[in-house]
């Protein structure tokens, strides 16, 4: 049976789902109910990572020193993770500000054909002696050829292992196991999962993960994160356990940290709703919900219609303005099918007559 | 790829979940969604099935043939399903009641060593010419040839299938599709499987029980049912779909009718919480979290430690009498362990004084 080394997003995903407004008390709180339970990798920050924080894509109640600082000092026995997307996160300004606030590990993110952005980040936390994991984001997106090579890149860069990030929740579990399987076989690094709830197979799809050959998964306190809400952390521990891996937490700490976490971070807890269902058929990032149904609303056409349009154009995230273009299209198409219906009318009536 | 048909427990099960309280308006509604969403069965009733309301277990709002009769007024399309277990359900009273109500489809359902207790029922509703399934419930307590031997015995009375019940939402993937697959093969009737998510693991576990051969599945509306809750009907439908699998259910309608009983059933959308996870673990039906959180807190004793102490008992619905005993005999050896560790405390001070 495998060790699976457990890395807890809960304080940076989680912060997606109340608009990165947690607060000193509530990283302090959760940081500490971690350290107890021996997480193995605690991440902090705002949503999108170092340097995110913006009017655009929300503000951060805390700065990510701050942030990172606070749940430092909670993290005796438990390493300090950060999250950075090269575009947000900018070399030095970010990077360094989170090894000084004493960032253990680090994670540099890229939509999943797009490793190349992170060459400078990884080589130069690498530099810096800080573990680093490349994360590919998106992955349904592109082949398991292409998640290989690009995997590969990563590692070239001096990444120590390689995470799948399935950021719409759109994997279905064979499909997601074939491609953990294709990347363990073509890299020398390991290889780690990070799921979402859009078709409740998170802990299913990290359970194949670790059967393809993954070592590291990511789980959040009662799925608490983006859209329909990541793994949930507590249940992924017990799982595991009961399949005899070792991930080196303990059960009852851990459920008393997701206690901990539903009572004082979680404003509403996360489920897959219709929307979030729809988007993970579509592949599209959960973060375009509120756009599509503002948008599906005013042009009066059904926001499931747009989800699955926009999957069909494979937009990611940074591309909102697609929504406004298919929305006008759907609606459009929708009254030229009212006109021809009406010109049917007409004909058919007109035969009648004749 | 298989034609799947799937039962709809939705206003059966959910009612657990309102102390069976769902009323005339919440049932008509929700009917007539899964109604237009085609979905093949739609099973309603006292969470506990026919005859089962009363003080004990709780006192549905409405009688079962009233809820029969309403929903059947809604069902145009699908048939309508009743649930019983004999010893709450008696034979002519109780079934007589539902075929009268207009009942197409009956379970008869049983602890999973003790199909005996569904011949009369099976003989009798399949004489009255209705489609018959046995339930076997808390299968995860049965070794897989106990439960092929179990199910035999409810083909030989005459029942057209029998469903593989994972009350305490304990089985993991690969143990319930052993199981599956021997009841697959070891009779000629359809299996089919009644999915919880104790281990957020029931939609994996539906998938996993057609891909050994299951051909019926279960599922409600946002999961609304008892303790964690049941397999997500909308999500189901939506993977079936996806893996190339026929239901016959209009993604979009049974959306909707998801998203209706979210805003008009659902008091508190279900989710897996620690007791549940732990429940889960145990092996323990989820009808023991309230009592065992009472006695627990009233004994000074971690629910969870009872919890693991009933699985090990194999205690079964009706038994909550044993939470008692198990909840003291926890508490002794508390005190045992602190005498104990007094007695060292001053045996050490003793041997530190001469």
């Amino acid at each position: 049976m495998a060790q699976i080394l457990i890395s807890d997003p809960t304080l940076r995903d989680g912060n997606h789902a109340v608009q990165h407004r947690l607060n000193e008390e509530q990283i302090r709180r959760y940081a500490a109910a971690a350290n107890a339970a021996r997480v193995a990798i605690v991440e902090v920050g705002h949503g999108n990572g170092l340097g995110a924080s913006s009017l655009q894509v929300g503000e951060a109640l805390l700065s990510d020193a701050d942030m990172l600082r606070i749940a430092r000092e909670e993290l005796s026995d438990v390493k300090l993770g950060a999250f950075g997307i090269p575009g947000f996160a900018t070399m030095r300004r970010d990077l360094d500000v989170a090894i000084d606030a004493g960032a253990d590990v680090f994670r540099v993110g890229a939509h999943c054909t797009e490793a190349d952005l992170t060459e400078r980040h990884i080589t130069y936390l690498r530099e810096q002696e800080r573990e680093v994991y490349g994360v590919l984001m998106m992955c349904h997106m592109a082949t398991p050829d292409r998640l290989v090579e690009e995997a590969r890149k990563m590692e070239s860069y001096g990444a120590q292992g390689v995470i799948v990030m399935d950021s719409a929740g759109a994997f279905l579990t064979h499909d997601l196991q074939d491609r953990i399987a294709r990347l363990v076989e073509g890299t020398q690094i390991a290889i780690g999962f990070h799921g979402h709830n859009n078709l409740c197979l998170a802990v299913a799809n990290s359970v194949a993960a670790v059967n393809a050959g993954a070592t590291i998964l990511d789980g959040t306190a009662r799925g608490f994160g983006a859209g329909a809400g990541n793994t949930e952390l507590e249940v992924l521990v017990a799982v595991l356990a009961e399949l005899g891996h070792d991930t080196g937490i303990d059960l009852y700490k851990v459920l008393d940290a997701a206690d901990l976490a539903e009572e004082e971070l979680v404003k509403q807890l996360p489920h897959t709703d219709s929307v979030g269902i729809v988007s993970g058929l579509a592949g599209v990032f959960s973060g375009y919900s509120k756009p599509v149904r503002r948008i599906a609303r005013d042009f009066g056409v059904d926001p499931r219609d747009v989800f699955f349009a926009l999957g069909r154009r494979e937009v990611i995230a940074g591309q909102e303005d697609v929504i406004l273009e298919v929305a006008m299209a759907l609606r459009d198409a929708v009254e030229d099918q009212r006109i021809e219906q009406q010109d049917d009318e007409i004909r058919e009536a007109e035969e009648a007559r004749s």
